[in-house]
């Protein structure tokens, strides 16, 4: 796409349409705005097909809430912001009216896209300390328009609460798999399904976790063929990403 | 499925079909065949829809070979071997007809998978001491049955390289991101694509590399969303997921 | 029992039948024996119960002979040598006869204790290339006078492997988990018996594996509460610190 | 014991007592019960044959007073609830009453199991700062039904303090070894008892200590054989194990 | 030069204008004055020919007032003080007037050089949390007497924001490349710039950046050839090295 | 001694002056008195011929009082408590008079011993925020009776400053050598000096010293033969074994 | 640069010199040339300003062969080629005529830049291990035309080696340290001069000096405000970046 | 001393016996003298009062040689190899006559320094496999004229092996503790003398000993106050460091 419009650009250039230093010009200041404290990519939410998203962790509430109004000035009504502390999101509510999960710590403002797709995406988490970050991943999957199934608190050591629900988890179309401590999760779900898994890491437990580092050695290291691995914590990737492989297909059916 | 045929076989306990003691010895005795030194499971190629793989590092030509021969008499034609050297594909040769790629140390029994996928799979390297890693997730990808594109030596140090190919990039329905050294490849290409990338971080380097470490960690805290991460030098792994995110849509098209 | 000789020596004193300076020279000389390379503790098979034990990593054969021999003057008549390499066990064999086990790399002189335990260990490993390591400490456990049963080639990526023996393994009395790459079988064990786990991570794996930190950390972060670790590759810990365990009520049956 | 269960429910089956579509669920549904927060296992301790046991870090008075209501529920009046702060303890006090205490952090509800085993438990530790988690693995231990004996403050940069109680150690069934430092202690208990010694690093110390890294490596290296290790600072996990080894033999007697 | 005041005293020493004793003396005593908590050194800013610099964090407002008042006496009136919070400013204010950057965090004693350089140094950063850092690179570099450009929020997932800009970084005389997380910039600004790049990583991020390590590591693993690294949120460092490579040529100019 | 004491208790038994019970009995309890949160060991201030030492961190004012209590009813007078924050010192001395000192943190109860030794120590610190390190060695070695010299803000990248007393290092006895961030110090005073040097890493500095990680690592690898090295931040021990090594020789004398 | 090129090209556009289609098509085609193993960037010296560098560690000496040859072909008849062994100099020169340095391990084709610098580089290696380190940076920085200077084996344990050549140090316009083992060199010199100093930790040591790290380490850390690193042995990065700075200021004069 | 030479050579200027300029050449030029390949120092042994020593690794028998024959014509006569293999020393031996010891790879040329001490250091190593580096460390301290007493194959697990060897220990002026695995022999070493201990960590050990890392934890982490470590396997610093310690007080004898 990138390239379609650099040819048209070029096209205009020739037409006359555009002057070249004009084309340079455009080339240049086009895709973002600058706020002094943040560049917003206005392309950005089209050439990725999502709303917009915001980092929420280091900004204060004013400048989260200067970002999602240049976003809605050039017509982004969908935005989400992670890592928003209950303090901050209380803050936020002052100068920007937010839908706010404390579980997840994720604000969301405008609407959720509504799910849509046929296929789902699995959100398995191993303890109920994990379930933070599950609700990360979950939520934004959510808001990326996808279905989502919880499967919460099955870790590996009472094998029978993950198989009872094996009929949930092998019909995803995608599974996330969040687990801190020994992260055995990723693994034992990787071989129960035969779909993509993505594997979060989290910083639960103590002593030789080593804030995260075992579970993710364990999932890098996994037997199971099918699992990647996103960052400590990082469930807001793990869902992004999940909503990239579930909607493919969806689109053309 | 496996919850499918739990039904079924209790259906035949209740119908006086299959005796509660045969049925408790089906469950355990079918999914697999004991060659002593490893246990071939003849159902996952069915259960995951792809043909057998076997890790060939620390495996003799003889097991090797021995496993096939057990595949086949099972009616699996198509088996990959990763990690093979030269001169164990010689040996390997002795015993049975394989075709080996000296590059991404495959060995490939049977015909590989036709190509019939519409997307494709873009891998892209770094340098060109990466090639092995990207070659073994490439040659794997095909082997599943994938349209592979390779952009090769296109590290982020000389950016015109990368972008020159940004349109072959940009059209992949997944890409594969291989790089050692500082592993910047994974978000600079994760940044310019909106598809899923799996980073694959390499052991090349030296010194303050330390085996591959900097690049993983560089790979896992990629500023992009799209972006995970699979082991060390592990581009089975890569080729594998990518094939299964490739044939989304794909079966139903 | 080392406070009654004490007493018994004190008494010896008292009763003049000892003089304190013969004493103090007795307390010194008595325990060991000294080879120059080695100094052997005649002593310590009477305290701990077992036949004596060599760690053959880093000795000659020739030392390894020179220690058996002053064993045997002692009237120990069974010794494990462990960490042996073929090579080394052949050279060994000009010198002294013992029984050689290629896979375990352990070396026996004189005859194996027999199995008259009731209760038996079970040794569960994940992958092929886990089996030389298992050995070590099955081969152990038996030269120790141990029921063993092995379970091998269960990793928890093909989960309904493990779980097609689970008879094998809730029987037993105590279970050693060996496992390299995520380790994730020891939580699983763990999950499943209700008797002790002794993990064992192996350095098998590649990349992010660390030569073993991955497996080690996983399994000392393990959410089951009956799992305790050993170093990485420590086969034969394993294996003498399960038949510890194993032995307890034995005596007394 | 869940073969047997499975037996005699597939018997049920064709007997028709029960129609295949209740097995499944049955084998679905049993095992736990849904609290939300948490799945509360009601067969653990049946199966385990212990108190039912609650991690307290990270979880609310409320959700534990919740979870322990469950269990009674259930029939289950031994609740072990660990990593328990002084605050939290008042405040569960309000839903419930436990009983505390303070140094191990322990909350427990209903009556401790009696000790009535013969063999007891040794529980030694290096410091007066290590004593907390030395204490979480005494009172696990007791509260489990084991006659425990404490050894503090007995460091082996001072021998005779350790050695003039050589006699509690050596006539213990298993002895857990509590060490932060250079947790050198658990080599030096190692060498001199001939029962299983589970050592607990803790993160006692400073500097080069890393939390606990010092005593964790050093204790995975013991040149005793019969060490084996569980994560830093897990008192609970030893107290648990322990109990398990000093029942062996026990119910027979 | 210290080697020319060398000959010059020997000289002094020969005609008999400084006697060998005195000239001992002069040797030790002459460099710094002792304030008790500091050596104040009156030569460095001639030797290094730059403004003194206090390093802020751990030094109460008093003793850096008293820093500042013994290098006033011997002339010195610039003086740069880093890594103070506002607290401590604001403290500080009372001893002495100075002016304060909250961004950089750096609080300037006197006036800063005013910038006569030709060449500029670009300061580049990839995102806003990194931003305190690259400031306290810029502030010291302008403190320095440097033309500075800035670049802020140009992480390498969205290039073209830093490819607009491209003009800006081609122009440098040195550019400063400050990331946090995977820490790319610094590779896709030194294969851009022909220039020397000096990199800072930042401990922006979370998880798997363990503080600051993955930036680190990945610059130090630059294939860029002109690229060297600092420490972890050195701005300072890389603001005073850039000074000295930009005045490079431009005195002589 | 310790051995010449059992020789004696031996012909005591011999000698019918004490029987055997009660020699076992005594080996057993003489050597320390139990307060229940410490073991007060009577004799090691008589085996060590030093003042007894109490590591303050970690124990209430009350815990040290009562231990100092039970130290001067056998007769001990002099006691040194470290790792004392300002705020338990003004609680101990609720308990007890004792003599307190901010920067090194220690607390002394009783007189210090007199500096009678013609040796000196000399301590040396790199920069003003090593010297809190540095002075808990120099007020450990002056309360341990030795002469000290004090050389701090001499880091060696000034090298003058070192340089300019080089007769005060070249005359010690032993020199401390304390320095964080790079650790160069050691190295430096380690080729300067031909006595001992006892380097300790401090803490001090940020990113990538990793918490003392770089001056730990540059002090054990200094080219230098003389230097040896204690815990990071552990200014106690270098003082305590510089003591032990400038008293050698001074007995005689 | 590269943006008055795309500039002239959109006036070529515009003027109908260039059809878009061509434009593209030259925008993509024109900067490098591929070999298959390796993608030749003509433009690099061109836009770098120096002669072509060759990575040799990983390439056979055919394929650097072709490398050459290729570059040749368009006008560059200066290469460099690093890490390359004796053995494959050997080979190498069956292919091509190179000028070959054992030491260094540098191959160069056609002829090194003539020396015509006025400002020249210093390079300070620590020990005779760190001397192929060293003229590695030597040997690039004289191939790239400057003036060296040499200082061997002048470790800061014996500093007198080193402050008898301070002369030659002052005088340098950038300075290479070169250091294994602590590392404390860049530090020394660091404070010595005044101009950019640029640290190569070697992997020159043993046991704790962990490949490198504790070099590594050091250096980042160090106390002079006028040090950057470079990667572990990176001699080559040394060596161009501080052309680099060397160059600054001699092409206007 | 070098401050005296100083002051005498400053007299000679100012008596007109020394011009400045020659004053200046003999402060640059006496020290050492350059041998292209290593700057030998010839002052060194005078000022450190000790045989030269030569860190053998790294260096061919040729250079090894020409550096003692620059030694030999400054009249030393007394050199010590460190570090030099089998194949190294015959290959030296046709240079130069000198002593070998296989198991402490030292060469010595010239005749050892008379072990003329009253004190002697005790030498204590922990298994058979860390006999080299204690003989490293026995040999340097004999061939600097020490008498030593060893104690090999005492490690903790075993203990009364160490105990029944105390009075040897505890007569020692000071003691070198070498131990691999746990590294725990120092800290009981430590707690059993009264003298300074040095401790030397190896890299003896599989697994999480991470070469050598565990023992060095362990001995940095000593709770005993008389223990100071140095590097991984350094056998010549403890013993060079012990020689130190144990000359003190003997001069004056």
């Amino acid at each position: 796409m990138e390239q379609d419009k650099l040819l048209r650009l070029l096209n205009d250039v020739r037409n006359g349409g555009v002057s070249p230093q004009d084309a340079l010009l455009k080339l240049k200041m086009e895709p973002f705005e600058d706020l002094g404290y943040a560049k917003v990519d206005h392309h950005r939410s089209l050439r990725h097909g999502i709303p917009e998203v915001i980092y929420g962790a280091g900004k204060t509430a004013e400048q989260i809430s200067g970002i999602i109004d240049a976003m809605r000035a050039h017509g982004n009504n969908n935005v989400l912001v992670t890592r928003v502390t209950p303090e901050k999101a209380e803050e936020l509510g002052k100068f920007i009216s937010v839908e706010y999960d404390a579980v997840s710590r994720i604000a969301i403002y405008g609407r959720k896209f509504e799910a849509k797709t046929k296929g789902y995406i699995g959100v398995v988490a191993a303890g109920t300390s994990d379930i933070p970050v599950a609700e990360e991943a979950a939520v934004t999957a959510e808001a990326l328009g996808n279905r989502v199934e919880r499967l919460f608190d099955v870790g590996v050591a009472g094998l029978h609460r993950l198989l009872s629900r094996l009929d949930v988890l092998m019909s995803a179309k995608v599974v996330i798999a969040v687990a801190g401590m020994e992260g055995a999760l990723a693994t034992v779900v990787g071989g129960l399904v035969s779909c993509p898994v993505i594997a979060v890491p989290t910083s639960v437990g103590y002593g030789a976790n080593f804030s995260g580092l075992s579970a993710l050695l364990s999932m890098l290291n996994s037997c199971a063929g099918n699992v990647s691995v996103v960052n400590i914590d990082n469930g807001f990737g793990a869902g992004y990403l999940a909503s990239l492989i579930n909607h493919i297909g969806e689109a053309e059916a």
